[in-house]
């Protein structure tokens, strides 16, 4: 029997990817390829404590189905956490509980989304919003990423020419890949640019508050007076991603339009889970397990940023990044870092080929290096492995 | 600003439905209407004593990120579950977990269905599942219900006329809404429809252990040798929905593309709550939960059934079912059960009216009550409130 299947199933590419995952079982290897945060970071004692209370107190309500948008308490707690952090006036209207982000990014692809519509993302961008937005059959227009974020003039002489653009997707702070974020001034310029072009705004947020160096700056959500902006953020890099705990804020117009659409996706997420997380909010546990995931992060990434200093060619470069999971280097524009990925694992390394965060796949001399899962010795011994391979090449 | 949404938001259509749930909350309501499991049906005590289990044993691999088919342990236990109950071969492979079974017919839609595709549905068919399909702009293909399962007659009839279908789907076990059960020598004809007209099933079996009478007969999937049926069940009726712990079987081809698409949807379904499942099938535990439940629900059954011969006129037709959550009522022709609604839930009960769950909307004089979550007392005193009504129709 022959499967047939959709256009849209033919669009999923992860295959190149897959290979390249598939090695890292070899013993011994260093994987600085990972996307993972710390298992030893979670906080396993709290999460017991937090469970058992879960459990004794919301009992039943706990095990059964629960509202599609999230259950009301969790997206009040959620809205009021917001507010006070970054002086917005959210409430339980304005917020979606998603199963992870990529829950989200599916949705916003399903109700705004045409066969051949126009989004941007940057080049590069996540990897997994390139794979969540593929099969929609869509078509992207790619603005470079620079050290302080997208090109907003690029961006800009892009919207001149090009009409009915959908969306913009970024990362606005320490992106996946680069680690970069996008400074201030270019945060207001982009809600403004949205508006004047008539476009919204994605901001997938999920590494703000792993800060190891700099003062924070708002999202750019903060900016956004027309409710254009769908700001997505997660627990699975400040709690543990195992709960696929995840949010997106918007207007109650385009909250509504999701939650309509998720009830369609998986009814609801998982009601446990969001109590469980309202409760790790509620009880404060937050702002302390941020500060210990930050001392936890903090000497690996410095780990990075030195070895490559030490033992990186000079002709390299790499983003000096101030927070997040990542770093980013790109080498000699002849390099082809797919196939210098094979060399590095004989040798005992892996990375990310940068190729895969190109929604053209057209760059190919890059590499995403994960510090976040790996530990400082480990960091520096496959730095120096990987620096003596390239200064070979 | 204007939201410019996709063709298929367009097409979520749950606003009716939405007016009907909207006055459940009325104090003192008898409401046949839900489609929940009884929240004293939940194994509490249980779930502590496992979530505690899964934390001290699994520790942080129960909080990180997994694998998006699913954990492999509990692909495994399901493998060894299903082929102990139904003398079946499958293995790991086999199997993808989903979050909640509506993942799974999303999914399903994903890979198998361009715009225009035909799929063929029961005539009433689940609601949930026709919300799934809906965004898909699809074709939908109808075939009556009868008192032993889908007309096999007029299916092949169908499909000699309609070329290019890609689905059948079919609750197979205790429908939702009308509770009827396919018969087995409708199974095995189905699935040979299937090899003969090149299409798929897609088999979703989630009240099949809520028998209360009767003998049980095996899945559909348990006759299928070309790999035709796709086969999905979950724990949401037989431990707790709020865990959303869901799992799809089919050939390995199928599981790898359903898993592509997952990717894409959530990353993976919660980690922890995959363990905990786990713990519950291996411990043995389901077992006695399945009796529980049985023991929980058949005297709301019971009393279901004896109350419509009791207080409903002897013109109206009900589904005289043997398992599940559902009896299902046709009225004379020229009722419109939505318009009944108003009126029965100012005296004091609520159902689902009938039309909600035709594809095509078109047949407005049946309902469908539930007695999992309602008490004897209610069920009785409900019915009889209905049956009142109606006879003054």
């Amino acid at each position: 029997m022959k499967l047939k299947l959709s256009g849209r199933a033919k669009l999923y590419s992860t295959e190149a990817l897959k290979q390249i995952l598939s090695v890292l079982d070899k013993p011994d290897l260093i994987s600085l390829a990972g996307g993972l945060p710390a298992p030893e970071s979670f906080p396993l004692a709290l999460i017991k404590k937090l469970t058992k209370k879960v459990l004794d107190e919301k009992k039943e309500l706990a095990l059964q189905y629960s509202a599609t948008a999230g259950v009301p308490e969790l997206r009040n707690t959620l809205a009021e956490w917001i507010n006070k952090r970054y002086k917005t006036k959210f409430t339980a209207d304005n917020i979606l509980v998603t199963t992870g982000s990529t829950q989200a990014m599916d949705l916003i692809a399903k109700i705004f989304l045409d066969q051949k519509d126009k989004i941007v993302v940057e080049d590069p961008s996540y990897l997994g919003a390139l794979w969540a937005f593929d099969p929609y059959q869509l078509k992207y227009l790619t603005v470079e990423s620079q050290a302080d974020g997208i090109n907003t003039e690029a961006l800009e002489e892009l919207l001149k020419k090009e009409k009915g653009i959908k969306f913009l997707y970024i990362v606005s702070t320490f992106q996946n890949p680069t680690g970069r974020e996008v400074a201030l001034s270019k945060r207001r310029q982009l809600v403004s640019l949205a508006e004047k072009y008539d476009f919204l705004i994605v901001e997938d947020d999920p590494y703000r508050y792993l800060r190891y160096q700099g003062e924070a700056i708002p999202p750019i959500k903060s900016y956004d007076k027309e409710g254009r902006v769908i700001y997505l953020s997660t627990f699975s890099k400040i709690f543990a991603p195992g709960f696929r705990v995840a949010f997106a804020i918007a207007s109650k117009e385009i909250i509504d339009w999701l939650a309509e659409c998720k009830g369609s996706a998986d009814l609801c997420s998982a009601t446990f889970n969001q109590y469980l997380v309202n409760e790790y909010i509620k009880g404060g546990y937050i702002e302390k397990q941020i500060k210990k995931n930050i001392r936890l992060y903090k000497p690996r990434y410095h780990a990075m940023l030195e070895s490559l200093s030490k033992y990186f060619p000079k002709s390299a470069y790499w983003t000096e990044v101030e927070g997040g999971m990542f770093t980013w280097v790109e080498l000699d524009e002849k390099v082809d870092s797919s196939k210098l990925y094979f060399e590095a694992v004989k040798a005992g390394v892996a990375f990310v080929p940068g190729v895969h965060f190109y929604a053209k796949k057209d760059v190919k001399n890059s590499m995403r290096l994960n510090f976040s899962n790996v530990s400082e010795a480990k960091i520096k011994k496959g730095v120096k492995i990987l620096g003596n391979l390239i200064k070979k090449q």
